[in-house]
C-alpha cells in the first residue's frame, strides 16, 4: 500500500488495523453454541463487549461501561502474536505473562505513539484486575465460555477433562465483578455436572 | 438452561446474548486479508468498533466515539434473522431494510423492553446516516472492505465483477464522514484498478 502515504499517523493506524485482521485467525477452545466449530477471538472479543453493555447493570461497583468496552475490544488482541492460552493450561499460563507483554508492545507499538499508550494501558489495567473497569471486564470474559461450554453439551470442558473445581476457581472472580450473575453460573456450572457435560 | 431464573430481566439478557452468537455464523463476502477464508459479522463486527476507535482523529465532525462504537456493536445483529445482503446486489437491496426492520424487532426483543429500545435507536441511527456519528460510523463500515479486496488481491471485487464506479459510488460516503482518509482509499482504490484487483 505504498500510495498510502504522506501521513505516517494514517499509515500506523491503517497498519495496526490490518495486522490486526489477524485475530481472525487466532482459534480459542471453546466452540460455537451450535457446537460447529472452535471460536475464534475476534468474533468473541465482539461478543464479550456486546455482553458488557448489555449486562453493565450487573457491575459490581460503578463502572465506566465505555472504558469496560475499549479495554474488551483490545484485551485479546496480544494472541496475535502469543497464541491463545487454554485456560486451563498450567504449563502454558506459566510463561504467558511474559509472552502476552512482548505481544502487547509490537503490536500497539504499530499505532502512532500516543495511541499505543493507550491501548497498552487499557490491556495492562485489563491484565492487573485491580480497577473496578477491569473487574467487570474479565468477569464478563469468564461468563461467556460457561454458556458457550453448558450449549456445547460439555465442549471444551469434556474435551480436556476438566471438573467442575477448576471451572469454578476460573470464574470465581464472576462474584466480585458481576455479583448478581453469579448465582445464574453458579446453578449453570451445577446443572453442567447434572447432565454430564462437566466432571464432578 | 431452566435454572437461570427468578430474574427475568438477567434471563432475557442471557438469551439475547446467546442467540448473538449466531452472527458468527453469517457469512459476509469480504475475505480475511490472508485470503484463506470468508469474514463473519461477527468478527467484522469488533474490527470495525476497533477501528472506529484507532481512527477516531478521521471523524468529518466533532463525534462521541463511545457511541460509535456502541452503534457498530450492535450494526449487524439483524444479518441473523435478514442475512449478510452483498453491497452491490441491487435486488437483494430492494427489500433489505424491511427484512433488517423485523430482525431488528426480534432480536432486540430479545432484551428488557428499556435495553431493546436503546439498541433499537442505535441501529436506526446508524442506517439513517443522519447525525454526525452515524456518518463517521457508515465510513468506518466502508473503509474496510476496501482494505480487504485489496490485501485479498481483488477479492469480492473481482469474484462479482465489479467496476471502479460501483466501488466509490460505495464508499464515497467516506469523503464526508472520514475526511482526512478519503485521499488514502481513493488511492488504493486506483492502485487495485492498475493491478488488476479492479474493473476500470
Amino acid at each position: 500500500m505504498s500510495r498510502v502515504e504522506g501521513n505516517a499517523r494514517v499509515d500506523r493506524q491503517l497498519s495496526f488495523l490490518l495486522e490486526a485482521d489477524k485475530l481472525k485467525k487466532v482459534e480459542r477452545r471453546s466452540i460455537l453454541m451450535d457446537g460447529s466449530r472452535n471460536e475464534n477471538s475476534a468474533e468473541h472479543s465482539w461478543h464479550v463487549a456486546l455482553a458488557a453493555l448489555a449486562l453493565a447493570q450487573h457491575a459490581g461497583e460503578p463502572v465506566d461501561v465505555n472504558r469496560v468496552i475499549r479495554m474488551l475490544l483490545v484485551h485479546d488482541i496480544v494472541e496475535i502474536d502469543a497464541g491463545d492460552t487454554f485456560a486451563y493450561d498450567t504449563t502454558g499460563r506459566l510463561d504467558q505473562h511474559a509472552r502476552e507483554e512482548e505481544a502487547a508492545r509490537r503490536l500497539f507499538g504499530l499505532l502512532p505513539e500516543d495511541q499505543a499508550e493507550e491501548l497498552m494501558a487499557l490491556w495492562v489495567e485489563f491484565e492487573r484486575r485491580e480497577s473496578a473497569e477491569s473487574r467487570y471486564a474479565n468477569a464478563i470474559d469468564r461468563l461467556l465460555p460457561v454458556f458457550h461450554n453448558y450449549a456445547a453439551k460439555g465442549g471444551a470442558w469434556l474435551a480436556h477433562g476438566i471438573s467442575r473445581s477448576q471451572v469454578l476457581e476460573r470464574v470465581g472472580c464472576i462474584e466480585q465483578g458481576a455479583p448478581s450473575l453469579w448465582g445464574a453460573v453458579r446453578d449453570l456450572i451445577d446443572e453442567a455436572v447434572a447432565k454430564g457435560y462437566l466432571h464432578p
